[in-house]
């Protein structure tokens, strides 16, 4: 017996089917006489008509009143699946985030989770009742609902994991497992059995969509094991899967629990990049922070910095890059500083990519980043920035060598399934 | 300054359009420096998509879980209430059921309030914030939301302001106040300035649809002074509704308010009754325990009787009346006893109408159910069944005399007006 969290995202419980499908799943560990406790999105598509009439309403709102209105979406998928759970015969009741409680910050709209009590909930795996939770949603210090920003039922599965100490929270999506790479780029990427939180982080925050960042932060720090696998697998498919098990899907665990390392597990891209350069700055001490100071005060992200010699020979340029998001607030910063600064010119460009390679072998092994400059050189794609860290090496290209870039690095890892 | 809660019903906040003009109406009352407590229902037609989906999940449902279903619809129209508040510059929260709280018993789906807690609303009442509350739901004692049924948010709205202390509580809703009869059968029916707490209840409970029996009962029991107005006139009409004027719509209030006293106040009329009746009943001691034991203990609501000899002279009928939602429930009761009761035959009939006459003025005067009697009777309309209270007296006739039994007795009672 192992006590399970399941997280079931918008699409795998976008209508009365899809949620009979859910309970489907939940009955299948139930029956294998498993503890349960299910997290649930909005309804998909829901979330976006309460956003859109709160905007209607008025375009600037009081975020407390917006989570008020948008917490709505969970808090029915709750009832309706616990009332499916019942029908097939599973003792299930459903919870929200102010009953639990889940308490968080005050950020309305993008709240953290500061304390979960799972006591009652534990309580009643011992009656063998089912605990059905709504994702994304927290009671705040002031006794309002919190919402944890989109994306924040991964967040709340794995919290929820770490406060009752579940041996597993499964993270059911759209795809089957976390890839080498992005299949629809690369038909040879193979679906991954484990990955270290490490890894995971990596590539979620460079550019895999599989999981929230802040999840796997949290996942990482509590040790709670994590697997991703697909909610359109058929329930009642051959599963394998005790706490043990990898199961289907792709297990996120400590690196320890990875017996054969590849020096690089996958490679990541994100085209949610712009680039920022700065012609001909007068090259003098202090320049740097009166370019990156306003950034900063401004609370703008810059993610890669290059300063090199000007065609002058005499000034410098500085480039770096933002997200996309942020580059009409960067660019405004920057052009109001410009004069201070003392620089000819600004020049934005969003044909830019950032492509990764992620791996904790990189720890261990020499020539890892080598192997990625002469692989791009050698299909004649120039890099624009780099950026490391201990297990990643990113560059920036321009976006149009991006599936060039990331088939090549992929062959050249020897990522390549069948 | 006066202390008043306002009610919109769900087409009052159909969509953003709506919700606009209800905040116009609640910023004319601030405006005019009085303290606001908002109590609003759900978008209409958002209940019926809760409701038709948990249905559709299962149709016989988990109480507790409906009751967290349907209550997403109220909370979703405080939030955008609040936030167009805002928008056009006054200080307003929403409250939620749990928030506040309003505590109610454990019935879930028809749950009474026996706590409200108006303390935090007052407080802020003195920081010049409005407060918009979330009808229709509360907080059961084992801290699930619960629902007060369809049409509970009247409830609500009056619970709120015997527990704030209000000195009025104005229920808007698409017509403008109560009538001395259904304007759509009598064209010329005529708006009541005032009505008494005892006469709304009793038209409330015999047909007409305009407040819920269960709000007026509570008004009556904690003395709320109630103003039933419309939600369409201009937000920026003429007024004069301070706390002691009438206002646009009709008030209802303690009678010892009402100066100028109608014998007969209003005619009401419904057709949710049906008929049925025991044919050739032998006549002997304890057939009436025989035939309405078994539907007491059943829970049918019985409301007229009667019972005469039958054409043979030796045998009896007993007819009586039942909700036309019941019939079926009934019918199946009495086929069940029929051969303990003896009686020949069982018959049903739904084309029948109950129609009333209301006035506390009927205590005091004499001769009023003559009138009626012979009013009809000139007619030609046959009275199936009588039953009379205090302030009324009801008559079951054919529902094909519906309207010409209701016209001459509002002209009989002298209530035609222009």
């Amino acid at each position: 017996m192992a006590r399970l969290v399941m997280k079931f995202g918008g699409t795998s419980v976008a209508d009365i089917a899809r949620i009979r499908n859910v309970a489907q799943h939940v009955k299948r560990e139930v029956d294998a006489g498993h503890e349960v406790a299910v997290v649930v999105s909005a309804m998909s598509g829901t979330t976006n008509q309460l956003v859109a009439w709160a905007r209607e309403t008025a375009p600037l709102h009081d975020a407390r009143e917006y989570d008020t209105i948008v917490a709505t979406g969970e808090q029915v998928t709750v009832g309706l699946l616990a009332i499916e759970l019942q029908r097939i015969g599973i003792p299930a009741r459903s919870w929200l985030g102010w009953q639990i409680p889940i308490r968080t910050d005050n950020a309305h709209g993008a709240a953290r989770i500061q304390e979960i009590n799972g006591d009652e909930i534990v309580r009643r795996f011992g009656e063998g009742q089912v605990a059905v939770i709504a994702g994304f949603q927290g009671l705040g210090p002031d006794n309002r609902i919190t919402t944890l920003g989109r994306g924040g039922s991964d967040t709340s599965a794995v919290a929820i994991a770490a406060a009752i100490k579940a041996d597993r929270c499964d993270i059911y999506t759209d795809v089957d497992g976390v890839y080498t790479t992005d299949p629809r780029v690369v038909a040879k990427a193979r679906k991954l059995d484990k990955i270290s939180y490490e890894e995971m982080l990596e590539m979620a925050s460079l550019g895999a969509k599989v999981l929230q960042t802040r999840s796997v932060e949290l996942a990482m720090v509590y040790r709670v094991r994590l697997q991703v696998r697909s909610s359109f697998d058929a329930p009642d498919a051959p599963q394998g899967n005790g706490p043990e098990a990898t199961g289907p899907g792709t297990l996120v665990c400590d690196e320890e629990e990875i017996v054969e390392q590849q020096v690089v597990s996958g490679i990541a891209y994100s085209k949610d990049e712009a680039k920022v350069t700065l012609v001909k700055v007068e090259d003098k001490p202090g320049v740097a922070a009166r370019v990156f100071g306003p950034l900063a005060d401004n609370s703008l992200n810059v993610d890669m910095i290059i300063q090199n010699l000007s065609d002058d020979g005499k000034s410098t340029d500085i480039t770096f890059t933002v997200p996309q998001a942020e580059l009409a607030r960067a660019e405004d910063v920057i052009r109001k500083a410009q004069a201070e600064i003392g620089c000819k010119e600004v020049r934005t460009d969003t044909n830019v990519v950032k492509v990764s390679i992620i791996g904790i072998g990189m720890r261990s092994h020499t020539g890892v980043a080598k192997t990625m400059f002469k692989t791009l050189a050698d299909k004649g794609i120039n890099i624009l920035a780099i950026t490391t860290s201990e297990i990643k090496v990113s560059v920036l290209i321009a976006s149009e060598y991006t599936e060039l870039a990331v088939r090549a690095l992929h062959t050249a890892y020897g990522l390549d399934g069948e």
